[in-house]
C-alpha cells in the first residue's frame, strides 16, 4: 500500500464499502461519447415539458440577490407549503432534493448497530444511505414487483430504526392502497422512522395525491418526502420536502446544512406551488405519454409493469443492456435496471408527444420487430 | 414524555446535542421584524458588487435546462477548475457550498471515536460537524486571534483523524504564513485528515493566494476546500470545492449526493472563473472598503483585528450585542461573535462605498462619539 492508498483505510467502514449511485447519462456527456446531437432522454423521470412559467419568472426575479446567501429557513416556501397541506411550519424539512432528505434521517437516526428494510426493486438511494453508515440493509422481497408490506413487517424488529416506503415505488411504477400503508405505519413500533417516500405521488391519477398528510396527526415516527424535481419540472435546481412531526423536524433541521437550499430553488419553487396550470399539463401529457407508450409496447409484444408514476418499465425478456445500448446509438437514453434486480426491464420516462415516437421508433428497430 | 416527544431519544447521541448554526439574518426577516426597508447587510461576508455578468449569462443559457438533472459528475466545471489549478479533475469534489465538503469529509473519515483538532475562534462549522458524528472536538488555544500551530500541533494524537485550518481565518481574519501551515501538515502523522480551509484566500493581496495547491501532490491526506460564495459573488447558488489526492477525492465522491450541485451553480461558477475582470473588481473594492472602515473604526477610537478577508473584526470593548442590535434598528445588519468566545468584538463586512459610510454613521451614532 503507498502512502496515498493508505487514506481509505482511514475512511469509516461503511463508507469503504461504498458504492455510489450511478445517475443516468447526462446529455452532454452521451453527446460527447458518441458524437451524436439531437439526442432525447428518457432516462430520469424529469417532466418532459419543462419548469413552468411561473418558477421561470420568479427565478428573474431573484438573480439580482444571487451573491447573498439563501433564506436559511426557507421562511418563504415553508409558509406556502405550510398552507397549501395545512400543516404548521415546524413540519416542514427543506432539502437539497428529497435526496437529501432522505439522507439526513438515515445520519440523524442511524448507527451500525441498526437496521433498516425496504423493499426489493425499491429506490437505489435507500441502501446507499443505509451503508455510508454502516448500518444493516434488510431487504423484504417483492410482491408482483411492487412492496410486500407484510413481508416488510415481518422483518421489523426492535434494532429496526428506519423503514423505507416508495409509493408509488421507483423504478416499478407500483401503487400501494392508502389504506394499507396506514395499517402498516400504524402497526410499526414507535422506536421506528417510517419514510414515505411521495417522490412521484402527483401522477398517481386518481386524485388521492394528498391523503398521506392526514396521517402526520396520528404518527410522529411518519415523515413524508416529497420533490420538485419530478411533476414540478425543477430537478436541475434540487428541491425536495419532509413533512413530519414537529419534533422529527426538529432533528432533520440540526443535521442539515444551515443553507442546503440555494436561492433560486427557493423562490422557484415556492412559485411553482401556485402554477396549476403547469402542474395540470404536466399530469395531463404524462397520461397521454403512458397510454401511447403502453399502446406501442403492445403493438411490439412487449410486457409491462403497470405505473403510477411517469415511467413505465418494459420487460425485453432478454438482458436490456444491449438493448440500451442501441438506443443510446439511436440518440435515446432509458435506463437499464440490472442495478434493481431486474436485468431483463428497461425503464422509460414518459416524454412528448414527439419524444415518446421517437423511442418507440427506436425501440422498433433495435428490437428487429 | 409524551409519544411525539420520544423521537428525540431514537437520534444518534451527537445529533441529541447538536445546536444548529446560526446564519447572519436574512435581509427579508429583518425587514420582516423591524418594519424596515433600505436595509444593508454587513453581516455574512457575501460579495458587495454581487454576481459577475458572465455567471449571470450562462444562468440564462441554462434555464431552459431547467428540468433535467444536474450533470452529476460536474464535468465541465470540474475540467475548468482542472486547468484553472493544474490539478487532475480526479482530484476535484464538487459541493453544495465548500461548507457541504466541511460535512462530506466529517462522515466519510470520523466515528465518536475519534477527536477533531481545530482552532479557538475558528469557522463555526468545524464544531458542528464534529458534534453531528459524536466525535471529540479538542480545541487549541489561538494565538493573537489567530491559529497556534504548535498548540494545535501538541493536540494531535493517534486518535486524531481530522485538523481543520481556515486561512484566512473566519471570523477573525487571521493569516498563516504559508511556510507555517506547510510544516504544520508535513508535520502531522499520515493517519490525520487535514483540511485547508481557503474559503477568502482570494482576497488576500499578496498574490500568493494558490501556494498551496502544489502542497497536493506531497501530501495525500490534504484538503484543501474554496468557494464561489465570497470573492466570486455566488452565495445565493452554493457551490465550493475540494481539492486533495484522488484516493481522498474518490471518498469524498461516494459520501456526495449524486446531485449535490445544481445545475445553474455549475454553469455560473464555470463561467465566474474566467470573469478575472470581476474578480479584479472585487478584490480592489475590497481593498479600498478595507482602508475605509478601518480609518473609520480609527477616528472612532476602535480596535480592530487586521485582517486577510473581506471582513473586519471590531473590539467595541464592551458586550457587542446592545451595539449589534442598535444597528439593526438602524437598518445596518453587522455579525455579533459571541459563538466564537468574542463577546465584545462585532464581524462587519466590507460593502461597497456606499454601504460602508453607512454602517461608519451608524455606528458613530450608535456608540455616540
Amino acid at each position: 500500500m503507498n502512502n496515498a492508498d493508505k487514506i481509505y483505510s482511514l475512511a469509516v467502514s461503511g463508507v469503504q464499502k461504498l458504492i455510489p449511485y450511478t445517475p443516468g447519462k447526462p446529455i452532454e456527456e452521451l453527446e460527447r461519447e458518441l458524437g451524436l446531437s439531437h439526442i432525447i432522454k428518457l432516462a430520469s423521470n424529469e417532466n418532459p415539458l419543462g419548469p413552468g412559467k411561473k418558477a421561470l419568472a420568479a427565478i428573474q426575479e431573484t438573480l439580482k440577490d444571487l451573491a447573498l446567501y439563501p433564506d436559511g429557513n426557507g421562511f418563504n416556501l415553508k409558509q406556502a407549503l405550510a398552507k397549501k397541506y395545512a400543516v404548521d411550519m415546524s413540519q416542514i424539512t427543506l432539502g437539497n432534493g428529497s435526496n437529501e432528505i432522505l439522507e439526513l434521517v438515515a445520519r440523524a437516526f442511524l448507527t451500525p448497530e441498526f437496521e433498516v428494510v425496504f423493499s426489493q426493486h425499491a429506490f437505489a438511494v435507500y441502501p446507499l444511505v443505509t451503508q455510508a453508515i454502516g448500518a444493516k440493509a434488510v431487504v423484504a422481497p417483492a410482491l408482483n414487483y411492487g412492496h410486500d408490506l407484510d413481508a416488510m413487517l415481518q422483518r421489523v424488529t426492535d434494532k429496526t430504526r428506519l423503514v423505507f416506503i416508495a409509493n408509488p415505488n421507483n423504478p416499478t411504477g407500483t401503487l400501494l392502497a392508502h389504506a394499507d400503508v396506514e395499517a402498516f405505519i400504524a402497526a410499526l413500533p414507535d422506536t421506528c422512522i417510517c419514510v414515505l417516500d411521495e417522490a412521484y405521488c402527483e401522477f398517481v391519477g386518481d386524485g388521492s395525491a394528498d391523503t398521506s398528510i392526514a396521517w402526520l396527526n396520528l404518527y410522529p415516527n411518519l415523515l413524508i418526502t416529497r420533490t420538485f424535481s419530478k411533476a414540478y419540472g425543477l430537478a436541475g435546481l434540487r428541491v425536495g420536502y419532509g413533512l413530519s412531526s414537529p419534533q422529527l423536524a426538529d432533528i432533520l433541521n440540526r443535521v442539515r446544512q444551515p443553507f442546503n437550499n440555494n436561492m433560486l430553488a427557493l423562490a422557484a419553487a415556492e412559485a411553482a406551488l401556485t402554477d396549476t396550470e403547469h402542474l395540470q399539463n404536466t399530469i395531463a401529457v404524462n397520461a397521454q405519454g403512458m397510454q401511447f407508450i403502453t399502446e406501442g409496447f403492445k403493438k411490439l409484444g412487449l410486457e409491462w409493469i403497470p405505473s403510477a408514476g411517469n415511467f413505465v418499465l418494459v420487460n425485453m425478456k432478454q438482458p436490456a443492456i444491449p438493448i440500451y445500448e442501441a438506443l443510446l446509438r439511436k440518440g435515446v437514453i432509458v435506463r437499464p435496471v440490472g442495478v434493481y434486480e431486474l436485468p431483463n426491464h428497461l425503464r422509460v420516462t414518459i416524454g412528448t408527444e414527439a419524444e415518446n415516437q421517437q423511442f418507440l421508433q427506436a425501440l422498433a428497430k433495435v428490437t428487429n420487430v
